[in-house]
C-alpha cells in the first residue's frame, strides 16, 4: 500500500511565486496520493483592507464576522484553492479544490462564544470526516487541495485553522495506511534560535515541546503546528516541520533537513 | 438508467435570498443525480466597484483582465460556488463545488485578441470534457456545482460563459444517456411580450428562434441560452428555459409553464 501525504502550506510560500514554483514541481514529481489544505491569511487580510473590513486577531486567532467570512471564502476557498489548482493541473497533477462543506468533507460547529466571542469560526467534528470521499479521490489519482472552510450543516459556512484541518485529515488517514503529514513552511523547522537556519530540532517529543513552550522558545505561529502535530502523531501518522523546498527529501524520507514529531 | 439534469442558474436567482431557497429546495426533492452551472455576475460587479476596479462590457460580455479575473475567482469560484454547497448540505444533498480546472472537468484557449481583446475568456475545447470525473460523481451521488471558470493548461483559469458550460455538459452526458438541460431564472420562458409572463413560447424551434432573433425579440440576456440551448439540443439532451421556481413541474416532464426547445 503507498503512503499517503498530507502536506499543508502557509499562504507565505503561495504568495511568494518562486517559492510556490518550487513547491508545486515537488509535488509533481512525487507521483503518490497527496492532499494539500493550504492557508491564505496574509491575502484575506489585504483584500478585507481594501474593503475597508477592520480585521480583530485575539492570540493569533482571527475574530470571523459576517464580512470577513466572506472575505475568506472569496480568498481561501477561492483564489487561493483554485488558482493552486490550475497551477497544479499545468504540471500533469489531477487535482480538485474543496472546502468542508464539498463532499460532506468535513462538518464544524461553531465555537461557543465564551469567553471569546469568534465569530463564524468553527471547531471540528473529526468523526464527520469523510474518509470514503477522501480515499476515492486519492484512488483516482485526484489530489485534494482543502481550503480552512468547514460547513455547519445548517447551510453556512465556518472559518476553520488550517493546521487542525491537516491534521484531521492525516488521523483519518493513519487510521488506513501509513501516512505522513508535512507542515511546509518557510523556515527550516522548530528553531533553537529564529535566526539561524540550522538550528533546526532534528527531533522533537512531546514533553521536548511542552518545556520549550514553558520557556518561551516556541513562537505564536509555530504553537498550531506542533499542537495539531502532536495530535495526528498520537493518531498514527508521521509527521514532520519542513521548509517549503526540503519536501523532496522528506518524500524519500530523509528528514534530518527538518523537525520531525518522535513519540517518546 | 435514470435522467441526467443540468441546471444554469442565474446569479439573480442567487442573490435573492427567498428565489435560492426555492431553488434549492426543488432540487433537494429531486432525488436523481443533477449538475448544478451557476453564474454571479451581479456579484462580481458589486466587488469590482468596491474595489475600484473598473468593468468594461462588449456586447454583454466582460472584458476580464488580470484584476478582473481574481474578481470572478473569488466571486463565482469562491462566494457563490461555496455557499450554494453548503446550503445543499443542509438539505441533505451531498454535492462539491467545481471549477473547470478542477479534476480536469473543462479546459479552455483564450480567445484570440481580434478583433476584441476580452483579455482572461475561454472558449471551451468541448472534446476535454472529462465525462469520466463528471459521472463518477454522480453515480457516487454528488451533484457537481460548476462555476463559469475553465483552466488553460499552462496554469491560469478563464472566465467562461456559464449558459456554454451549461450546454457543453449537458451534450457531453446526453451521449451516455437521457438528459436534460434547464436554464432556470426569473421569467417563465422566452417570451413574447416582456412584461407579461403568460406571453412565453410554449415550445420553440431553431427556425422560429431566427425569426425571433431577427425581429429584436429576443433579448441579450436570452441570446447565450438559447445559442447554447439550441447546440446541446442537436447533441441529443433535452432543453427547456423555465423560472427558478417551476423545476418542481419540469422534473415531472411538465414544461407547458416554460418554454421548451423542439427539433423542428
Amino acid at each position: 500500500m503507498s503512503r499517503h501525504w498530507v502536506i499543508k502550506v502557509g499562504g507565505a510560500v503561495l504568495e511568494a511565486p518562486d517559492q510556490l514554483a518550487a513547491f508545486v514541481q515537488q509535488l509533481a514529481d512525487l507521483r503518490v496520493p497527496f492532499a494539500i489544505v493550504h492557508g491564505g491569511g496574509r491575502r484575506a487580510d489585504t483584500l478585507a483592507s481594501a474593503l475597508g473590513i477592520p480585521q480583530q486577531m485575539h492570540e493569533g486567532r482571527r475574530i470571523t464576522d459576517a464580512a470577513t467570512l466572506e472575505v475568506i471564502t472569496m480568498v481561501y476557498g477561492g483564489l487561493i484553492n483554485r488558482q493552486l489548482v490550475a497551477r497544479l493541473q499545468a504540471l500533469g497533477c489531477n487535482s480538485v479544490g474543496l472546502t468542508g462543506a464539498d463532499g460532506g468533507l468535513l462538518r464544524a460547529t461553531r465555537r461557543a462564544p465564551e469567553p471569546i466571542d469568534f465569530g463564524y469560526v468553527g471547531d471540528i467534528d473529526a468523526t464527520s470526516l469523510n474518509l470514503q470521499f477522501l480515499l476515492g479521490l486519492l484512488a483516482q489519482g485526484i489530489a485534494p487541495v482543502v481550503a480552512p472552510l468547514t460547513y455547519d450543516g445548517n447551510g453556512g459556512l465556518l472559518n476553520t485553522n488550517a493546521d487542525t484541518v491537516a491534521a484531521v485529515l492525516a488521523a483519518g488517514l493513519a487510521a488506513t495506511g501509513p501516512t505522513t503529514l508535512v507542515y511546509a513552511f518557510e523556515h527550516t523547522g522548530v528553531l533553537a534560535h529564529i535566526d539561524d537556519p540550522g538550528s533546526h530540532y532534528r527531533q522533537l517529543s512531546f514533553t521536548q515541546y511542552q518545556s520549550l513552550r514553558a520557556s518561551g522558545v516556541v513562537s505564536n505561529g509555530m504553537h498550531p503546528k506542533l499542537h495539531n502535530g502532536f495530535e495526528a502523531l498520537k493518531a498514527g501518522a508521521d509527521v514532520c516541520i519542513a521548509r517549503y523546498d526540503a519536501l523532496r527529501a522528506v518524500f524519500k524520507g530523509n528528514m534530518t533537513g527538518s523537525t520531525q514529531l518522535v513519540r517518546t
